[in-house]
């Protein structure tokens, strides 16, 4: 793409000073994008790279899933659904919380992307403040500049176990302040917040007039229980000011597919409804007849196997951490990434990552892009791929640490 | 959806009048849902409707784009692709232009919404006006709304022949004004623009510094000419400030797996990518390899019968709406839709439309779904049913107009 840059022939420049929109410039790219970029060009080079940079897991959508989705598309099923989606299949998710809610309060989205894009048009006037943990998911502050509100980063660290507390959202408050983003799990800590801790953050927030979105796109993939009911974690019911955002990509596997949804209190509604009528029409339909094979027992059984996977990696993960006396920034309770803290090495994130791709092999995301606080100290790394690749990448992570800070303690 | 209302308990009606951002009530939602809506509770009730009411032909997405769809879920390929699309389906698109542009240009999107969302998005700052024809697709205000933009709506006719004009655009244009959106051929009118009309409006646009979205969405589905090559009529390469918008929905048959595309500068590239990485991170995987064999020769025989197929059952429909004497607002030579003025029934259009349903078992739009200019005098009917039905629903509108007006003339 060689013309893409924003900053071509004096012409160009002048063309786009004059017709950019001024969010743009807030808008920043995603620093991994360029990591996975650089990593696929050194593969083509004959490279052999471990990927620990993705946020996607190395598994397909279950056998079952896949085969919803064909079957879906030989019953001719290409036309448009239900604006907020097939009704069985918000019936479906909405059966599985353990207070059932009414399907009308489901929306089917076209990946959590919808779900927040909706719900910060139909929630955030100009001005607004929205607070929300920095590090956190990188597209939040994109979704609230684009709905004219104003990302206040609210800085969490491993003295909070990186949670986003009660008393910092409290000192972080201000009149504007309209929507309180939580995630749990989050990105890229893997931090999880307790159900008193959300109780009081929802009590705080709904008396101040604000209401409290919950980023549950990690739901299920959560590691220090046996045998956890995926959707047992929830702020579903807590007050109804209280959102709920997921997502079939994570624990159900069906990234490519695009789907998510969001559970809204009945009053928002109509409001969530028209905003995607004009703005989505309807998600994906053949992803909606897969979606709903991934809710049945043999795709969860499949999802069940995963998680245990992916439990292992992160013990093996974090056994390794600990033996190259690698800081974990925190050692993660759900989602599949480890935060860690490279300031032993005196180099900043983007340069760690940098001489990590480019000497060892290895690609990891720089904690840059997850927000400001602390941000050049850390780097992220998903346990994404198998355990052959973790052990291939802690070898290059520890000859890479014994490169820049000397042999490990 | 019982609870769905915004207006429910005292309680939350109180929340909604907290919580729900201003913009909301400025977003309609379609009428034309409420009649869909309606029309298929008659159904359930035993009654035999025509749909005349969507904008959503009855062919089922071509037997190659399915197995390509089929393929891509065989094959696995069910993760993430690039946030712009597959780089051989955006080549393919660049390709196909009778003056080939650099695919880096090109960005596939979840449907032409989001390509308009993008723009939007990437171009519109909070307080601009952008102009665009009352009557047109009713999303597109709210696309400008949600970027903060100012909807300036500029009333076409027949005495243009439903055309958005330079002289008009002059009239309504302010020193605010940041973007033209233009659409040929046109929702709901069928009008298109010649190609001499849109160089004048864009090389006026581009003078006083704004930009031309071109909405070519249903490009390809035209019905003078013999043989049209689908990719023909556009505006792209007129000038560096226009973008052009498409979709696989409409001449490629395949709305509900959601994929658009638009063409853009070289120097908005970088910003429109980044918008997309924030509010879609990629559009649907399994959808783009379906795609890509949409735009190869089995299917386009397909499409191309279908344009045939849809310019008999225009040629009928005008034929029948002469027969009853009810005058067409214009001939339509693109898109499927005919605008009808209904004002010699003395009805306005959803009361017409909701006579029309409920006695006559024909489902229409309401003009007011479209715009505000005469909209109560106009009803767009869909010929997107096969002509059977388009002639059981020409008997019963001849009924409908004999009991509201009289007997034909």
């Amino acid at each position: 793409m060689g013309e893409s840059s924003a900053n071509g022939s004096p012409t160009s420049a002048d063309a786009a000073g004059r017709a950019l929109a001024a969010r743009v410039a807030d808008i920043a790219p995603f620093q991994v994008a360029r990591v996975f970029e650089r990593a696929r060009q050194l593969e083509r080079a004959g490279r052999r790279i471990v990927h620990w940079e993705l946020g996607e897991p190395d598994f397909p959508s279950a056998p079952t899933v896949v085969a919803a989705g064909k079957a879906a598309l030989d019953a001719g099923r290409t036309g448009y659904t239900e604006t907020l989606g097939l009704p069985v299949l918000r019936q479906a998710i909405a059966e599985r919380y353990p207070a059932a809610v009414d399907a009308g309060r489901v929306a089917v989205t076209t990946g959590a992307s919808a779900a927040l894009n909706l719900l910060a048009q139909t929630l955030i006037d100009p001005g607004d403040d929205v607070l929300l943990a920095d590090p956190g998911y990188p597209c939040n502050q994109g979704f609230v500049r684009a709905a004219g509100g104003v990302p206040k980063r609210v800085p969490v660290d491993a003295r909070t176990a990186f949670r986003l507390t009660l008393p910092a959202l409290r000192a972080a408050w201000t009149p504007r302040t309209r929507v309180v983003l939580l995630a749990s799990p989050a990105n890229p800590t893997g931090a999880l917040l307790a159900a008193n801790e959300i109780r009081a953050i929802v009590e705080f927030a709904a008396a101040a007039g604000a209401v409290v979105v919950m980023d549950e796109i990690y739901q299920g993939l959560v590691y220090d229980e046996r045998d956890p009911d995926p959707f047992a974690r929830t702020a579903l019911g807590l007050d109804d000011r209280v959102f709920v955002v997921n997502s079939f990509s994570k624990y159900f596997g069906m990234t490519g597919w695009r789907l998510g949804w969001l559970v809204a209190p009945p009053w928002a509604m109509d409001a969530i409804d028209r905003c995607a009528q004009n703005l989505y029409l309807a998600p994906p339909t053949v992803s909606q007849h897969a979606a709903l094979a991934a809710l049945e027992p043999p795709a969860l059984a499949v999802h069940e196997a995963r998680r245990r996977v992916l439990a292992r990696r992160r013990d093996v993960f974090l056994r390794g951490m600990d033996a190259l006396a690698l800081p974990v920034a925190h050692r993660p309770q759900g989602a599949f990434y480890i935060y860690a803290d490279i300031s032993a090495t005196g180099l900043p994130a983007q340069a760690f990552c940098g001489r990590l791709l480019e000497e060892f092999g290895v690609a990891a995301a720089p904690g840059t892009d997850f927000g400001s606080h602390r941000a050049e100290a850390h780097v992220r790394f998903a346990f994404t791929v198998d355990e052959a690749d973790i052990r291939r990448g802690l070898e290059r992570l520890g000859a890479a640490c014994r490169a820049m800070i000397g042999s490990p303690r």
